[in-house]
């Protein structure tokens, strides 16, 4: 199967194109603003890509959950970050047996997380890095930076734990109305950061990793002096709320659904075989209607079940039974994990098949 | 690992008395009513749960994609349906594959779909059974009633096709806001289809099969009469949508969420590691808010992340980092399509894992 004219649908593609300047890109900016880059795999979950940012300059990779990292690990990365608060003395045996080959770092946004996560470090006489978790205004997990000291004291004091440093995520950057207040927000989420490593620093605790990042706030944010690392992860193939949030443009957009028409049961409502198992329920950010964009105009998913993608058709357009379309989805990283392989694409030759290795690894 | 307490989190629990006790319910309420059960596999994707059903008295199964008759057929299944507008030649082509060891029937709501399903069959000498599919008053699929003669006459007459009758899904009864309502749209899903039925069989056209169904108007539906089959799907579980509808209790849900509190940073808030590619992003029907309700009276999560399911902490309760929570999610289907195994309990004790063989099955 040489051709995406054969391949059977829904099937998610990946320009190659355009994803190699989307890394090439995030990396030259990363490398401009003399910080390490690295980028949250979570986005692709798939080794092959990772190798493609490493080897355009990333430090290293961060992901989620110690599953994640399992399969990463497993596939030779060397260097990964949970950007997570990682909790429990289970998940701290798990990353107690990756770290003889992997030099690793999990995030803690308490002691009771951190403690648990130690124990097992502690018990063989080692240490595990910790990254204190910063709520720079996303308000969804982290300390406030007035409480970050405290916990940074407390946390530093444990047993099996190194606390490394800062990290934060500043997911109201997709919240944000205006490209102006996206960069609004990627200011203070490096300036709140800066400020809190620095009172850190002042109390005599070590704080040599400063890390921010979101796709939208990254720019913004690793130009602030003081930030030492950054980790955007949707970079990598962008998506309909990136572009409706200014980050990027459609043709920037290296992941689409390639999906076949089934049902054109009344005028301007066609019906897709690619529904929320395919495209995902999430909504587009800043909140809009709609659940993905047909790139050839015919129209837009304004509903979903999990099987239909049910397509409002534009004016003057029409779709027909059989008709094969691409469609731009609300949020790529939800979409690959949907799926257990992607197709490389360059133009309409399939370049790979890459498996969604760390699909679904959610412990 | 054989209780619940040592399973790593998140992780989905199927209770295997409530599951037992719901296939038993939908299968006595389809022998009283005198309908052939055909339950939707999408629901669980489990060769497992599908045989419990059979052995009840279904007498087959639903499923959409022509991915999911393979997975079901590899695993001894020998009646299967495609409630799917099933459309193209490639999978006329493995349909085709199929029919060899399974009693196949594919949905289908226009001539040029089910023209290209019969291609192949055609070419082979044969001819696949096909339901036209019924707008029911869902509009989302389907020719509407007054469509369904010109329709059925057209497709009846294409080589390679065995018209054998019409199907409907009520859909609009998760819309509806009241049980009321609910009984009201699955009576008219049976009435609307039973004089389509009439109006078919007037013009001497071979309507031997009356297929209706959605879980919540499954009963009302199935009870009209000239209706010979039901095919409802969520049952087998249930979710936090169908309690919000009436169509069952909290003590009939089968699947929950086991999830840790993995971070508490503010008073009222708490996150679990169950975020969206756990519980996923579909709303609560009728629409309502929240994303999963906490089974100890905790709370509910009131926002999604994809691996962060923040909770808003009930009044007078507490949630402490490392606690273990179970969690009612608002759509049971789409739960299942995330994770590639559950796990059968009873009380705390684990009885079977399931491998979710048709996870993702979406061509």
């Amino acid at each position: 199967m040489t051709l995406v004219a054969d391949l059977p649908t829904p099937a998610v593609l990946v320009d190659a194109d355009v994803l190699e300047r989307n890394i090439a890109r995030m990396a030259a900016h990363a490398r401009d603003a003399g910080v390490r880059l690295r980028p949250h795999a979570k986005t692709h979950k798939i080794p092959e890509v990772g190798r493609m940012q490493i080897a355009a300059g990333a430090a290293g990779l961060s992901l989620a959950k110690t599953g994640e990292a399992e399969v990463f690990a497993s596939a030779g990365f060397d260097d990964l970050f949970l950007a997570y608060p990682t909790v429990g003395e289970d998940r701290g045996r798990r990353l107690l047996a990756l770290s003889d080959r992997v030099r690793l770092a999990a995030g803690a946004d308490s002691v009771e997380g951190a403690e648990s996560l130690g124990r097992p470090f502690a018990a063989a006489g080692r240490r595990i890095d910790v990254l204190l978790k910063v709520d720079c205004g996303f308000h969804r997990v982290g300390v406030l930076p007035e409480r970050a000291v405290e916990t940074a004291l407390s946390i530093a004091s444990l047993p099996g734990v190194s606390l490394r440093g800062i990290f934060t995520h500043a997911g109201h950057s997709y919240l944000a109305e205006t490209p102006g207040g996206v960069a609004a927000v990627g200011r203070e989420e490096g300036e709140t950061m800066t400020a809190v490593a620095g009172a850190l620093k002042a109390e005599g605790i070590a704080c040599d990793e400063v890390s921010v990042g979101s796709t939208p706030s990254a720019r913004h944010a690793m130009s602030v002096a003081g930030v030492t690392e950054c980790r955007p992860g949707n970079y990598v193939f962008h998506d309909a709320s990136q572009v409706n949030l200014g980050t990027c443009s459609v043709e920037d957009c290296a992941l689409t659904v390639l999906a076949t028409v089934v049902s054109a049961p009344a005028p301007g409502r066609a019906v897709v075989d690619a529904g929320s198992k395919t495209l995902s329920s999430d909504s587009l950010r800043p909140q809009a209607d709609g659940y993905g964009l047909l790139l050839g105009g015919e129209g837009r998913i304004e509903r979903l079940s999990e099987e239909h993608g049910v397509v409002r058709v534009a004016p003057g357009r029409r779709l027909d039974i059989g008709q094969r379309v691409r469609i731009l989805p609300n949020h790529a990283c939800v979409v690959t994990n949907l799926h257990d392989r992607i197709f490389a694409v360059r133009g309409e030759r399939i370049e790979t098949e890459w498996r969604v290795a760390a699909r679904g690894r959610v412990t």
